[in-house]
């Protein structure tokens, strides 16, 4: 784990939320981004060497809509950059982590990534994601 | 608003929690301090510029001890570091945000805190942070 990447928080209204959170961090959003395979509009700030994402669901399924209709608004993950996604998920299971994929999946952000079940991670979702190089 | 300076999560078992965040993250925690003002005990673990700190209630009153029983264990709260938190404190305020100590206060880890309710920020409670300098 080489970094915070980034914060994942759940909103109901991308908009309204991109306003607050320019409010919040004094700074304007850096990219707008839908992920269609999540199912998720997605914005994105930049602080420091870490970034905020705020998502909004764009369908009823989207794992986004299901939380925020469970527990409201708020954080619902925390990202972590790592050089090999590979064997990070190798290393983790090993040490008994509950994976959500068994493959890398394609984020937003131009990311490779990887959750772990908040289950076995003190009721935290993390995600594991290396930046693709092409 | 300078960088995301750590990520406070909230646990059941700070011994446990630091075993299991050891894994995680691959490497020791640094620092363990108990913030009596709080009735929290915490552990710390550096990941790039940011901290993960893991907290743990010492007394039922402890807003910890609250958040577990009525949403268990995950992450709590997310602190930004800032050059003049009075300045920062101002400025939220006049946008509208409801602060939740009118003076800053003395956090763990050497900072001057101040918190912000996460009714006016998306369901997210803010921690706006400054090293004291003595």
């Amino acid at each position: 784990m080489i970094r915070l990447e980034h914060l994942g928080i759940a909103v109901k209204n991308l908009e309204e939320s991109n306003e607050l959170f320019e409010k919040i961090l004094g700074r304007p959003l850096y990219k707008v981004e839908e992920v269609e395979s999540e199912h998720v509009k997605t914005a994105f700030f930049k602080i420091g060497e870490s970034k905020i994402e705020l998502l909004e669901a764009t369908a009823p399924e989207s794992a986004i809509a299901r939380y925020v209709e469970k527990r409201g608004e708020g954080i619902h993950h925390v990202a972590f950059e790592v050089e090999d996604i590979y064997a990070e998920m190798e290393r983790l299971k090993a040490e008994g982590f509950r994976l959500l994929n068994e493959e890398p999946k394609r984020g937003a952000d131009n990311k490779l990534v990887c959750f772990v079940h908040p289950k076995s991670a003190n009721g935290v979702l993390l995600e594991l994601c290396q930046e693709i190089k092409e």
